[in-house]
């Protein structure tokens, strides 16, 4: 039997996968890890490039739902507060000592507005979605009802076919509502783009966001032009930042995904045609696994499952290896080709999950490491609230 | 607004979706509900099966995860125990009360082979399945350690091309093994088809079950030839376990998805060549969600995503509606189809996910519900226990 090393000292039982200054080898597995000089690597970076172009940058909770990331993004990175995407995550990081919170979504369910309108008794600035007129009027009551104001971004539907407006007269229209709404404010536009981020051509992407940016310009045109000039255009994904930023009319950023990296993402490529995992950012999201059985000469068998990651964009792959691969996930299992043997019962591998925003959302921690060793464990302090 | 009905009573900022004697259209979505009529049906007439054939059924707790789930399936199913496929797992049903729990899977790191074996101090049965005879000294000597019995069934491949060995002269070596080892007891066979279970056609399943039933007769026929008859020999699931109560050979079933149903098992087909889901099982799991938006006439958008179910075996389907169609799934957003414009804005749909088993590992909560109220909340109690 392999020696219990780091672990000798532990009480075994427990519902953690690892403690700091516990060797990485013994951390229990399937497990999330972040790499911790790769994760401060990408968060400085791209705070450096939103301070470069003059843009704020929100970064996205939805993406790893952690207090402790966010506050990372924040003090490192410099952004300027989070977007998440559910009135269950906002109470998560305003709880957590978060500042300035945009609800990058609608909220129409009654109790859940009221939910939403007592937030800003805590002290944080809270901004949420609207795409339909009927839904100021009860945003408005919940405040008046609570003595608090809620700031407002119209959302516009710049290509992603899912909620918004697709005119500037609605955009218009709402902001009007909102302006004269009581305790409600018109703070801005929510202008993002989801369906392009994935394409894999620098130029195919551009070409759809150009078709945003136009729709945003003639949006804040016909604003203007009925004194409701927006104080934030905000939008902007790991696969569009830099269009938002030499557009001239965002000044608000959303990113997420750059943070942590996933396959999906790692496979598009930038302007000079280079996947962008190998060079705009690292990746430092890994679902750590175990062998645990070899059972024919080519075929190994590991721990992580469906119950370990989404594969909703793909399989993941194992980093840093080209002799093996992962080629099937069911619930408790991932399959993994060794044609050459190379695997050993017992061994860690570190996978690339396929996409890695539903992937933190099945765990419960992150384990962070440095120099072969835990670091930190961070809870993920917003799993499973989607409510 | 709509009006606040039995929420007005609590505070809120709540984790829960719901609590007892809500009514039904007051639960916040997205959430996991359970029509515990339909469960009741579900479980009682499995058990009625086992019973009527002779067989034990362990039901399969990796499914659902939930103590009460399992405490229901023993006491109105007569379920012998539950299997599971984590150590974590284990521990949580064992915490429970449950009191023979088999985890149907390899465990070889050390860390949790000793936590496996501290489990039988409980006073539960533990069984664990091994394929490899390198894995039975680790069990014996951890078994040792914490003066416990482990009880061991071999691992049979009998098609699914994950764990196992596929030979019977491999399993008569393994059993010789265990039953050599100190403080381990050779109890009998896992073979369990999971890659047959999908297959829609019964004869189709049958086919593969046949060469199952083939190897595992060999397999204990060789065993009893070295005096060691299996105690128990185990397997089946949703889509076979008429061909295990019917071969003579099996005395044990596992299956799990029976009780809750999913909409990827609803399609395979029963002997009469109809859906499962439309005469043999119901439908008692459904994620409940709510329409967030409807911005152009024929498309309405819903509050879950892929936050709120697994989608490896396909979208989910709305329970009950033929006039509208979820299309699409991303990350907190399902778009659903609705050609007519018949759905309103802050309307409660019942979908069925496409993968019950990794849906609900997704989830904090079961919200029991009958005659359109709450009747119980309960907890997923091994939710993300993966380790």
């Amino acid at each position: 039997m392999n020696a219990v090393t780091s672990f000798d000292k532990l009480d075994v039982g427990f519902d953690v996968p690892a403690v700091p200054g516990m060797l990485e080898q013994d951390i229990q597995t399937p497990c999330l890890i972040l790499d911790l000089d790769a994760l401060e690597r990408n968060i400085k970076k791209m705070g450096d490039y939103a301070k470069a172009h003059g843009m704020r940058h929100r970064s996205h909770g939805k993406m790893h739902k952690s207090v402790d990331v966010q506050k990372l993004q924040e003090s490192l990175g410099g952004a300027a507060g989070v977007c998440c995407q559910k009135v269950s995550e906002a109470e998560v990081f305003v709880r957590g000592g978060i500042k300035d919170v945009l609800v990058s979504n609608q909220v129409r369910d009654p109790v859940k507005i009221d939910r939403l309108a007592r937030l800003p008794k805590s002290g944080a600035r809270i901004i949420v979605c609207v795409d339909d007129l009927a839904n100021v009027a009860d945003l408005s009551a919940a405040a008046q009802k609570h003595g608090t104001t809620l700031e407002v971004f119209v959302e516009i539907d710049c290509g992603a076919g899912r909620c918004g407006v697709t005119t500037t007269a609605a955009v218009v229209d709402i902001a009007k509502a909102v302006d004269a709404a009581p305790n409600l404010k018109f703070t801005g536009l929510q202008a993002y783009q989801g369906a392009m981020q994935h394409i894999d051509r620098y130029d195919a992407r551009k070409e759809k966001l150009d078709v945003a940016i136009a729709m945003v310009k003639d949006a804040v045109a016909g604003l203007k032009a009925v004194g409701l000039e927006p104080e934030l255009v905000s939008g902007g994904g790991t696969g569009s930042y830099y269009f938002e930023s030499a557009s001239g009319v965002f000044n608000e950023l959303q990113c997420g995904s750059y943070a942590f990296m996933d396959a999906d993402y790692g496979r598009i490529l930038d302007a000079s045609g280079q996947r962008i995992d190998k060079g705009e950012w690292e990746n430092a999201l890994f679902i750590l696994t175990s062998i645990m059985s070899h059972p024919t000469s080519d075929r190994a068998v590991c721990d992580a499952g469906l119950k370990a990651q989404s594969v909703d964009s793909g399989l993941p792959f194992v980093y840093g290896r080209d002799d093996v691969k992962y080629v099937k996930c069911s619930d408790e299992h991932g399959v993994i080709d060794d044609p050459d043997g190379a695997l050993k019962v017992n061994e860690k591998l570190r996978l690339v999950p396929g996409h890695c925003d539903p992937t933190c959302n099945v765990h419960d921690w992150y384990v962070g490491v440095r120099d072969g060793k835990v670091e930190t464990v961070w809870p993920v302090s917003a799993r499973g609230k989607a409510y």
